[in-house]
């Protein structure tokens, strides 16, 4: 049997002069670190060759050096033993002083609030071992994304590379490889009917990139200050708030932000028009208008984010807020995680001209740009239309989806839940009668398999609105049928059905 | 034949009752955008069904409408043209305001040092049009990457995403996913001797973000002052000068960092101790001591940047500064731009305990994780060992162009360079003498088709040092020997050669 060792242990060609010493410190290193604990056997000398490729003499010595550091104890008869215990838990030399070590850091990241808001998709209860239905918003359906026809094509994207046609010293632009941003143009235009140029487009690492992109160009600490949906999406608040700026909660209608609670101090007004996240109403014409006339009276920037803008299914399009018209006061903020994947991070912002080069300044700040390998990919996907037939798949598919939803809160939940209709995207959000308890509802759908999400967890004032939400990205009819009849078991008695 | 459209116009079936909407809306922003100029010919109504699958009427009303509306025009017995000219040269309806535009800014990427520091890699003059020899440090071979087992690594990745063994579930961890953090455990273990657990991993966008992460954490604006080695790499000072941090240049020497010119505030130190950047010094045994006991006296935190520690070919390997006796005050940098390949934008740190929950909290906000397919296909690369053995193929090629670039600067440049020798990476300096016009012989070899640093571009504060910088990172053998007969060319004469 060929001798094997558990720890790898390499030794390069230049150490060759001294190949025990190389040795030594892998082992001396391994065994401080705890990686080969107390009473580990090392391996016999006579497998010195096959397993380190070094002489039995050498090992020997090595064995020696560690012997007389104390890291390992020879028993007699018997070989060679680890004879150390690393230190539990963390190996740190000194004792920790935790009011020294929290006073290095900067106290914003230690705050409760910033901490809860950056843990919003991350429940104690979604354990990866728990088989629950998960319906929480913003999570898609993998299993039907073509990841075959991207495969082939990130393996033709990486071909590209190797050949060296991929120009490794073509600008790449800071702002993003340039066939995505034409890619990303295209999609927009024909998605959302925003007309732009590649070279208004910054590609970022997902949607929350260009959040904290847009914070750090356009808020001055102590200065600024940041109006948000509330309800609204709590880790979008954070980037500003780090950045400094004062961020202000304004309320939410049937129209879409009410922009006659805009404190006139704003000069930075963050919201979702097409699709208000989580509630899902559509911001009305003359909402629009006159948010548009607010912000250039003000000189205030808009920051307009259109998650899900490709899964519309009404008859009239509804432009987005950044048309044309509106390109001097308004930033769009698209991504990909919901058209195609989350964990590929991208997205995008299209910004006007007179912010471009401070949003590229801090985008090589932040990281110079994202990853080659995927923005060519993404590119290549794009163009060649996959993401457009993707989208159409999964279109139709949350329609049924938000169908089925939504005849059945209708039919089965008259009188407890009222849905809020809309035409778009991957969640549904529902008020409920003052009457009812929806946090013990939440809790008792938990209890039964399903991860749901009350609406009071998206605000940051004081909740105007009382109700859950229902994402069904990452789940099918079977799942959502199962997901009505807990909450049907969990909810008080349907006094109002017949 | 049949009939094309230069425009990429999609019907979507949940379009469907309006086809004639959708088309109109289209055609209207492609005009309007400037996509279809003046006196383009639109498709004849007859081609309606093959190029948009609508109806001749319906098409005839699209073009009633645009008409009507002033985009297009009819020309009797010839067809519809478009009528409008886009603004140019940006699309926006209101005069620029430049004053109160940039005052919606923060004025900190506006500044001028900001943009010299982040413009570090892009000079005017490595226009992708000229062939250049490129000297700059920083760059790697694209050519020597194994991209052949990259891209099987990456399909075998994307499969499993595919099948949904990668657990979209799982927590993916926003340290960074659990298999490239084991990983970089190992890979740190060996090559750097730095003992770490994967807990104490946090995997970020390259070095440059880890700059960023760190600054974000450590910064409390107006109060901290973080001290950076002069000369330096200046795209690293602008995260800490962006979170509010007072930057203090201080010298090297050929020690390294001068740890009695650190001023007392500092409570931030950034170096690069194995192989300093970019004078190639590697800081001395006894000066490692002094910092780390400067650290704990004043409780300051060293921010070690080990861009090319892998790539070391003398006997006795240096350690790292983060080894395990120091690893309650450093916080270690890595990077796989250098041993893969930049544009992967991969790199890591390794952080003490006390500094890890600010750090997660921070990399949450600014984009959650690096792109999954990239991380898992890392990891995996890793794992069956292609990094090894990448990494010693690549260590034995740069060690051949080091010692050709020494020997020549020995030989044919002594008494004008003074070569700063060192055992490590992909780069070496020189010193000139104080008559020689550095200036000069970098523009003389510049126009000769060569593209070389002067050492100037690294300083903060006063230049202390005159001198060039080779980057052999993406040149051949060949190359250099081009190089250095440009140089002899663009040098004074040698005076003290025979």
């Amino acid at each position: 049997m060929h001798p094997t060792f558990e720890i790898p242990i390499t030794l390069e060609p230049g150490q060759g002069r001294e190949p025990g010493q190389a040795l030594y410190r892998q082992l001396r290193e391994a065994i401080a670190a705890g990686r080969l604990v107390r009473d580990t056997k090392l391996p016999a000398t006579r497998d010195a060759k096959p397993l380190f490729g070094v002489s039995r003499n050498t090992l020997a010595a090595v064995y020696e050096r560690l012997i007389s550091e104390g890291y390992a104890v020879g028993r007699h008869g018997s070989g060679t033993y680890v004879a150390w215990t690393a230190p539990a838990p963390a190996p740190e030399r000194r004792p920790r002083d935790e009011a020294r070590d929290d006073a290095r850091l900067n106290p914003f990241w230690l705050s409760e609030p910033v901490a809860a808001a950056m843990n919003f998709w991350r429940d104690p209860q979604d354990a990866a071992d728990r088989a629950v239905i998960d319906m929480r918003p913003g999570l898609v359906d993998l299993g039907l994304f073509p990841f075959d026809v991207f495969r082939s094509v990130a393996g033709k994207q990486l071909r590209k590379m190797e050949r060296g046609t991929a120009a490794s010293r073509s600008p790449q632009g800071n702002r993003g490889n340039f066939r995505l941003r034409e890619a990303i143009t295209a999609h927009v235009s024909l998605a959302r009917a925003v007309a732009c140029s590649p070279d208004d487009v910054l590609v970022t690492s997902g949607a929350q990139q260009a959040f904290d992109l847009i914070a750090r160009v356009l808020v001055t600490p102590g200065r600024t200050v940041v109006a948000v949906e509330d309800p609204g999406y709590p880790p979008m608040r954070v980037p500003f708030a780090a950045a400094g700026a004062q961020v202000v909660p304004v309320p939410v209608d049937g129209e879409g932000l009410v922009v006659d609670a805009l404190p006139r101090s704003a000069s930075v007004i963050c919201l979702c028009p097409s699709h208000q996240y989580p509630l899902g109403v559509t911001m009305s014409k003359a909402r629009r208008e006159q948010l548009i006339r607010f912000a250039r009276a003000n000189g205030a920037t808009i920051v307009e984010d259109d998650y899900d803008g490709e899964f519309r299914w009404g008859d009239t399009p509804v432009d987005a807020l950044r048309t044309l018209d509106h390109s001097d006061v308004v930033i769009y903020v698209g991504t990909f995680s919901k058209c195609m994947f989350p964990s590929l991070r991208l997205g995008y912002l299209i910004a006007p001209a007179w912010a471009s080069k401070a949003l590229v300044a801090a985008k090589n700040c932040m990281d110079w740009h994202c990853p080659v390998p995927m923005q060519t990919t993404v590119a290549e996907f794009i163009a060649q239309g996959h993401l457009r037939r993707h989208v159409r798949k999964m279109r139709a598919a949350y329609h049924k989806r938000q169908r089925l939803l939504l005849d059945s809160l209708r039919q089965d939940f008259a009188g407890v839940l009222h849905p809020i209709e809309s035409q778009y995207g991957m969640h549904l959000s529902a008020t409920v009668d003052d009457s009812v308890d929806v946090d013990a509802i939440a809790a008792a759908m938990q209890r039964g398999g399903v991860n749901v999400h009350t609406l009071s967890r998206y605000f940051l004032g004081a909740p105007t609105h009382r109700g859950l939400v229902f994402g069904y990205g990452s789940v099918g009819l079977a799942q959502i049928r199962k997901m009505l009849s807990v909450m049907a078991a969990a909810s008080p008695r349907r006094q109002r059905l017949a």
